[in-house]
């Protein structure tokens, strides 16, 4: 059987060390720690840094290919691998329009994709004539940041001067008053295969993902099917190999414009695991494989909630199952192993509900399971 | 969290590893060698034999529950590892029904469920007396068979003959000219709490299960709900904790009898992966921890086909995924990592169908996959 190797050894990699048992791949992961998620159900860890090209390059050189559960491995150690003849998928010609949001916003804008409006900003004066006189302007890290870190919206040319103070490079974007964010997740295989999940509704607070929902409920298809092609072609120009998630906003003119890109296992996509045939995690194993993917469909004309477990102030998730399994039998649990932090995603409830169910309560359901495993009460956040 | 540990390093201990991840108990494994299913993606794997007292008490010393992927495991270790006080589940007093068929078949008259007639049998003219003239009969080893072995169809006394010659306890039992094989799996929790899963069909060819179709296909409502309630009876009067799998064979005249009992993952139940809201591998955990169990039903009115994959002459089956997955991108393979032997259980396909599938036809597509998984032939066995 052939090797993966999966950099990085968080939550995403867990979920994909448990897709590969049926697989029958063998799953590597390099992780920093033996406490890791991922690192605490693998068989085969290794603990290393993916800064090292030494720790990188002697992993990669245990497996047949390797893949990523994040997307901070520097460029050039990418391109090192390649250049010595490893199989790196997503390779570094993709990943590095995940790592470069102004190299992202450009490609994409030349394929003309829509986007937010943009300008890569060095200075006070840039964000004024961006903004030109209308705030709130959105200002962005052009690399390195994640779950809404790196993201700052400005209401103000003050707020935007202490973003600025930080020194380092930044891109301006205009503020999208989108009525919902969407999700598109594709997946692609070095053959040039591509599959495209249903687009699902996000919701997010504090740029955290905290619900999904698949499909997203009364999206009309044509945006739907406008939304998989974006993604099946953005997947193919930026030649991208496995996974790639493209968050979208509406807008209230019934429009798509593509807000982030994501080349691994995405958070929007772990509803897949039971409510679709083929998960994101086994999805993303068979096409970095060069696999045949599988059904992006669920078996039957279900629906899938989920929502986010995040930290609360008792460390002891697992005393408050009891509650949870007992008070809803359809409620599945994820937990990821992790050390619970306030606010920290510690793992995920999915329920996956049939064609009669009222979308509104499954959520609650959903929200009600995920509350509880936090804070020991329903009714939180 | 609490560590649960499996006895036994097989393909139930493997899929029962995956489960645990979702659930984010810590999972350990005691295998008989590293290359065992099981102890190739699981994280804690300890080498030991099931068999000695002092292997299986210093794992149950790293566990806070252990439990078993086989009933091989002697009664005495079982019944000293209580006395110290660990947690034994299911315990030695449910396992000895699945140790002695004797017991098993005496108990359950006891209870008033359905049996083939049976006699225990020292000698030909035991034989002989139990047929009364009406051939073939059924010989069973009392203690240590599976997947077909340690049962005998005898024809004559003859045949008898040379079954006795073993010299092992046997257990005489009338041949039942069944219609078709079902299965009713159960899960018990030590609370009290039970659940069950719908009731299967499934197709055996020379003792080992070839098939299994979820629900059983045109399975009269009280017949199930017959079979349903057979099964959590036995397990609450045997006192089982876990899973409790009750094969049955179900006779021409609509009536159902008894023929195994299996405490533990079982291959009737691996349709619940993909075709249930809670697998039997997580139902087991949850039931072991003494956690509320979950939903044993589908989302929607999906009917699931699961067709075991048996050894062939090639060992790489991975090289026929390509034409498997390419041919059927709703076909999940299920590869459990095993030496590939002619005719040794190695993995399974399981297809989720929707309510307007034709049974027959998916039946056929599984069959195929696994015929070409085997074979390089989509029309071999």
């Amino acid at each position: 059987m052939p090797v993966v190797g999966m950099v990085g050894g968080g939550q995403l990699a867990r979920m994909t060390a448990a897709a590969a048992v049926g697989l029958g791949a063998t799953f590597r992961v390099l992780a920093e720690s033996e406490t890791e998620s991922a690192a605490l159900v693998t068989h085969d860890v290794t603990v290393g840094s993916h800064l090292s090209l030494a720790d990188v390059a002697a992993f990669a050189g245990k497996c047949d290919v390797i893949t990523f559960d994040h997307e901070h491995v520097p460029a050039q150690i990418l391109a090192k691998l390649e250049d010595d003849g490893f199989l790196v998928r997503p390779g570094s010609g993709a990943l590095r329009y995940t790592q470069d949001k102004l190299a992202m916003r450009e490609r994409l804008t030349a394929l003309g994709v829509p986007c937010p409006r943009f300008a890569p900003v060095d200075s006070i004066a840039d964000v004024r004539a961006f903004a030109a006189g209308s705030w709130p302007v959105v200002l962005k890290a052009v690399s390195g940041g994640y779950d809404g870190k790196g993201v700052w919206v400005c209401e103000s040319a003050t707020a935007a001067d202490e973003v600025l103070a930080h020194g380092i490079p930044l891109l301006a974007e205009e503020f999208v008053p989108f009525t919902r964010e969407l999700a598109a997740l594709v997946a692609r295989s070095p053959s040039g295969q591509g599959a495209a999940y249903p687009v699902v509704q996000t919701v997010q607070v504090d740029g955290i993902c905290r619900e999904v929902i698949a499909p997203a409920p009364g999206l009309a298809e044509d945006l739907a099917l406008e939304a998989e092609a974006l993604a099946l072609k953005i997947a193919a120009e930026l030649g991208v190999v496995g996974l790639l998630a493209v968050e979208l906003f509406e807008t209230a003119g019934g429009g798509l414009l593509v807000n982030e890109l994501a080349m691994r296992p995405h958070n929007s996509g772990h509803w897949t695991i039971e409510g679709a045939r083929t998960s994101q995690f086994e999805q993303h194993l068979r096409a970095v494989l060069d696999l045949p993917l599988g059904s992006c469909q669920p078996p039957a004309r279900t629906f899938t909630v989920m929502v986010n477990l995040l930290g609360g102030t008792d460390p002891d998730v697992f005393d408050r199952y009891l509650h949870v399994m007992a008070a809803d039998p359809a409620v599945k649990v994820h937990f990821y192993g992790k050390e619970v932090r306030v606010g920290r995603k510690v793992g995920h409830v999915t329920i996956v509900a049939g064609p009669d169910d009222d979308v509104e309560a499954v959520r609650d359901r959903a929200r009600r399971a995920a509350s509880y495993l936090r804070w020991g009460t329903e009714d939180g956040d």
